[in-house]
């Protein structure tokens, strides 16, 4: 980010441009033609899929299971849908029952569920839920700002129509702007629209012509920030989607062994915990704000405090990108271990440290 | 923009959001409470200001001179307003009296127009048109993109209601934020919205929260361009507004003087030329896209290409924030000489470099 900044019209910029929607295809796992980073965060991703998709009146079914579908509700009203909410408990996934069970008395434009809730911890299989969508005549939208670069996310082999995404998350990247890909019928919905899209910012037809090959000036790209997504991609190819996935899996194991020898429970759904994203549960006793407070200013570690429905209940550990390795799950291991022996839990940090290893 | 990232909801990064609050309130010279960076560029923060002023049939005036005023109509009629145009000639102002005569056949909500037109280079003068807008009980709302940090923006003596700005201008920051100010009476207007602002991204009432002392979450900030604005309104207060607005002053003045020995026009309504943007009229005989490229291959100068009706008849060259230096005059001079020279002209290339000393 620190190199010297270019015009966002200079043909070295707009090289760049191309290499980054090559790398964003390859990492989305997907040949989409409209795939391209909005200028804004992985929020600016979510409206960019629904403002362009939804007109008023559209009918669109929304799996909520934590904050991020819940705000899907909030930015799909505003675009003057009419949302149909399919809900889980927070910390369980959306099942494809649910969904198919929607669908017997709905005909959607749209089905939109968050594929890993970062509120909750739960990665939501979405396989069944896009074929139900399909079936069903609708389109198949996807959050992944959590998932993209940490587990498996397949946007061709899942039939994906919308997907956003953040920097910030598993591809290591600052945040600042928002990973997107759309399929040929996701553009042909937006091409066919009655109405303009609501948002200039977001029109994809716009933003289409800008990454596109015609380069007409839309607005000024972040130049420094598109410099960090470059190499951000760079480097989550480089190490292989496969392996990133399986370090984001077997670190998320060993915080499991530790935690369990702690005596600590994960709070989401078992068999769909996510692995860059660790939800634990805060133990009787324990005041878990201060333990999130003094982890930050004692051990330098930040973790996340639990949401909505889930507020004092859950520690949100994150193992993202660059940082899930295993001293950085021993690093937060030892911290809590520490904290929780000054709190009077009998810990055996030995064993603790141990059965992480 | 390589210091370390943290959270953004970090103590460290909270503490510096105060201080870019700050910061930008000296910057635009106003008490606005409401003053912070959207997190998109210039254009976000456009709709930023039209989405959550406007409502479906409320009526608004644009005064159209340029690129920015013909976005301006666009992003407002995608907000449902009634749009009045108030047009000129690409390169003139918008005069007051045009506002006022079309003040006397409407009642809008708004009234908008752009400061620095960097697609034309006039500067057109708002106090007057500001006191017309609210006399006929209107609010007064300002683009400042090319003007903010290059000459005069005073935000609470012209009472501006809604501003927006860039931070790759005259700020000299890499382009991703969009720095915004709503006067109290703007606050109110949206306060008192009938319906939901249509951009949960933008919506200012969720934004306030989030940049005020609540610190609710909402979007994750960009952090590392935070970092740089910090830092750019530090060296913009630094050398201090005045100060500046005469630097760009005294080398507007150099170039101008060299044109003219080269006999070359400036383009914009005299009189009304922008210090930090400078068009340039393309000589007969001349090929200006040969030209600007040359300017790019050979001597690392980019220029600016006109926009609209005025495509291939000017050069549009910037002297904005970091790179209004006479030196930078001086090489823009010396290349832009030789190039002519190539091209058949006779040049005095002595007298030109001495005319701007």
């Amino acid at each position: 980010m620190s190199r010297p900044l270019v015009g966002h019209l200079d043909p070295a910029f707009v090289g760049m441009m191309e290499e980054i929607k090559t790398m964003l295809r390859e990492v989305f796992q997907t040949r989409n033609e409209m795939t391209f980073p909005v200028s804004g965060t992985g929020s600016a991703g979510m409206e960019f899929c629904l403002v362009n998709l939804i007109e008023p009146g559209d009918e669109v079914v929304i799996g909520v299971n934590g904050v991020f579908g819940t705000r899907m509700v909030d930015v799909a009203e505003r675009c003057g849908a009419r949302v149909i909410k399919v809900e889980a408990t927070w910390g369980r996934i959306i099942e494809p029952q649910q969904i198919a069970d929607t669908l017997k008395q709905s005909r959607p434009k749209l089905v939109a569920v968050v594929h890993a809730e970062t509120s909750t911890g739960a990665l939501t299989p979405v396989e069944e839920i896009s074929r139900l969508a399909h079936n069903a005549g609708a389109l198949f939208m996807l959050d992944t700002v959590t998932s993209l670069g940490g587990c498996a996310v397949k946007i061709d082999d899942w039939q994906v129509d919308a997907v956003y995404s953040g920097t910030q998350k598993c591809l290591s990247c600052p945040p600042g702007l928002a990973p997107v890909s759309f399929s040929k019928q996701a553009v042909e919905v937006a091409n066919r629209r009655k109405t303009k899209v609501q948002s200039w910012y977001l029109d994809v037809n716009l933003l289409g012509s800008y990454w596109g090959q015609d380069r007409v000036y839309h607005h000024t790209a972040p130049i420094t920030m598109n410099y960090a997504l470059h190499e951000a991609l760079r480097l989550v190819l480089e190490e292989g989607l496969e392996r990133r996935w399986q370090r984001h899996r077997t670190n998320h194991e060993a915080l499991k062994a530790g935690l369990a020898k702690l005596g600590l429970q994960l709070a989401a759904q078992e068999g769909h915990r996510l692995w860059q994203l660790n939800t634990v549960t805060v133990p009787e006793g324990i005041d878990e704000a201060s333990v999130r407070k003094r982890l930050l200013s004692d051990f330098n570690i930040e973790v996340g405090a639990g949401l909505g429905p889930l507020k004092g209940k859950i520690w949100r550990v994150g193992l993202m990108g660059e940082t899930s390795t295993r001293e950085n799950v021993k690093a937060f291991l030892r911290a809590l271990s520490q904290l929780l022996k000054e709190s009077g839990k009998r810990v055996d940090v030995e064993a603790v440290l141990a059965a992480a290893s």
